[in-house]
């Protein structure tokens, strides 16, 4: 089995975690900032020094190209290079940095493949500066309108397009990914699994359906002094008793269903005030979408009247479960198996470019294990030894799947 | 019985409430604003057309006094006639007014009481522009330091020694309220009870104490999409769980006590993050000082450990009960009576500057009807019938106390 060079992924990933390093370890290096054009003009030259070709596309989203000796498709690996405010040194760059130890590896090895390799690199990922998140590959998916991205602004009003031309990476239509053999995106786990169950490689199946809801108590604001408590149409006592409900209920689906409160809002939010409304959010993910249906079903049957209090909902959005290509899926697992690496088969719970990118090149995610499950956060940790046996799975997938005829998306999945 | 004007005060309201009138019926009248000055100029012509000797002291309270010819300590009557932001026309400015009602009774009769009577108008009873709200009987009473109360600024950065001085309201330390032979402030309930048990007049019998403590449940905070619940310290469901046990607890007391969950903040408070931090208040208010104290016991008695996250508490403030004095309580309910108006015994829930006055001047409240217990917004209404009513209440009960003596208040409850 091929091994790719710790030593060098080490030193790679330490070269990288100082462009936008915070005070704790961490990374600030929000898309197209002046962090991301100094990481995203590394990854350029070392790219160029390898032989790769690199072309930008019209949303800055980077491809470097190791080319072979066919006229077949390519496979693409990669992930993103921006982070949140304050992240971690991990989340998105680990998936670029590993592509680069793969294909320095197959240089190294002087393997000749029968498919191109581009490494790819997709603009604004995380959607800190400027929303929504999985911007550059929701536009070349079809699921954003261009336009609409363009004219996304961050806090200082600057538009994405503005941030674009100024950057430099402002590419050309023509580049965009529009097909390939397969995609293949590494990635912290961002989740505590791996590590509960010590497992070194999450052989990624899919990515999580999920609903969010917005639910809101009405009730009446009063004096919390003045008011008998048998008198109020108090919407806090109200909210707590619907959460009540829906824990209970909930609790009843397929354990490895999530749900999340996350955000609670009482108006007007003073201690001396009855809360006229409360409004807190649901989110709920699971692959399954009959046990999503059976999630909503239970906010559509929560009782319409509570502690003389009105509720009422909205749905804020939705996603479908989106399934990973059964071959490149297999080409990670018998890969991780072959390396002696231990592996468990999940689901991603988190989104990523792949989802969109899977609706028409088959697709997967290699996951890494990520301490305590912290992600998004400066204190964010996947061991070196962690990250190079993905490393290690990434290049041995990357040549099954060369080898093997993997079956074409079909187009109907494309929106 | 001497009966008040009711056309004669429904002018006198109707006149006041174009002191900063809104829009939708109510006013805008913050301490020291234009609107204020305008409202205290009115009320100074007034009282000095009908002989009334006004005086202002340090903190910019207003005092017209009606002479006598005896040399007996004044009996003061009044409230304040500052409002909220899109407060009513009745709460703190009838007070004001049933006592011009109540002097210009007693001018109309020719009747020559034993006392002086003095109207006072309190600076800054709501706190809504300059913190906190009581300000000026604070700093009479001794419980609020003057130099820090001057500093006080409001949301443009004016400090409140600044707007008095701009106002022409700041007057002598040597004009302060420091003795009176009794203290009646007439006010709306700003509570449904009166309504509810269709009484007319409050005889109030004191100011309920109360407890105020903020309690934190702290957890992790990691994606909702990635962490399975069994794995989670998720801060919101173990808040839920101690509001359920508080409410249980609570339910279990007199059934007179008041509990409110006024404020609750989740921290990131993010839909798809599980909150790490969930920090909830908790006030509560009865008249007997061990029910209050069953409270506290409920709170230091809860887990300090629940769905693996901690809990943790703080007062925030406390307040004693303040029991008014009996002889002045006792003067209203009997000239309820004799007037035919029907009374309800009760505790004010809200806080008045009559509960410090009541620190070293003998001193009580009559509460007329708030429809639906809405006070601190524009729709706030009290029937001018119902207001006159009040009036009459307050006439006699002043005849009533001029012609008793009454017990001084013990100096040691002055803090």
């Amino acid at each position: 089995m091929l091994k790719t060079n710790r030593e060098r992924l080490q030193n790679t990933i330490d070269l990288f975690s100082q462009f936008g390093a915070t005070e704790n370890n961490g990374v600030t290096r929000l898309s197209l900032s002046p962090e991301d054009i100094l990481a995203r003009n590394k990854f350029k030259e070392i790219c160029e020094q390898l032989g790769m070709t690199v072309t930008v596309d019209d949303m800055g989203t980077m491809y470097a190209t190791l080319p072979s000796n066919s006229d077949n498709l390519p496979i693409v690996i990669g992930s993103h290079l921006d982070s949140v405010i304050k992240g971690g040194r991990f989340d998105g760059v680990l998936g670029v940095l590993t592509a680069l130890e793969a294909v320095q590896t197959i240089i190294d090895e002087e393997l000749e493949l029968n498919h191109p390799i581009t490494i790819v690199n997709f603009t604004n990922e995380e959607g800190a500066r400027f929303e929504p998140s999985l911007m550059a590959s929701g536009v070349l998916s079809g699921k954003f309108d261009k336009e609409k991205m363009l004219a996304s602004t961050d806090r200082k009003g600057v538009t994405f397009e503005q941030a674009l031309k100024e950057s430099g990476y402002e590419g050309d239509v023509a580049n965009r990914l529009t097909e390939a053999h397969a995609y293949l995106e590494l990635h912290i786990e961002q989740g505590p699994v791996l590590e509960h169950y010590k497992k070194e490689i999450g052989v990624v199946e899919g990515v999580l359906g999920m609903v969010c809801y917005d639910i809101t108590l009405t009730g009446e604001s009063n004096h919390a002094g003045t008011t008998p408590i048998s008198m109020r149409k108090d919407s806090m006592f109200a909210a707590m008793q619907i959460i009540s409900i829906l824990q209970n209920k909930l609790k009843q689906l397929p354990e490895d269903l999530v749900y999340t409160i996350g955000r609670i809002n009482a108006y007007p939010n003073i201690h001396t005030v009855i809360p006229s409304n409360v409004t807190f959010s649901l989110e709920s993910r699971h692959q399954d979408p009959t046990v999503i249906q059976q999630v909503e079903q239970i906010i559509f049957d929560l009782p319409k009247e509570i502690e003389n209090c009105e509720l009422s909902y909205q749905k804020l959005w939705s996603r479908d479960t989106v399934y990973f290509a059964p071959e490149v899926v297999h080409a990670v697992a018998a890969s991780t198996d072959e390396l002696g690496y231990s592996r468990h088969h999940m689901f991603s719970g988190a989104g990523h470019d792949a989802q969109f990118i899977a609706g028409y090149i088959p697709s997967t995610m290699i996951f890494v294990p990520s301490a305590k499950g912290y992600s998004h956060r400066e204190d964010e940790f996947t061991s070196y030894e962690e990250c190079s046996k993905g490393a290690d799975v990434l290049v041995n997938a990357i040549l099954k799947v060369a080898e093997s005829s993997v079956s074409p998306v079909k187009s109907a999945s494309v929106k």
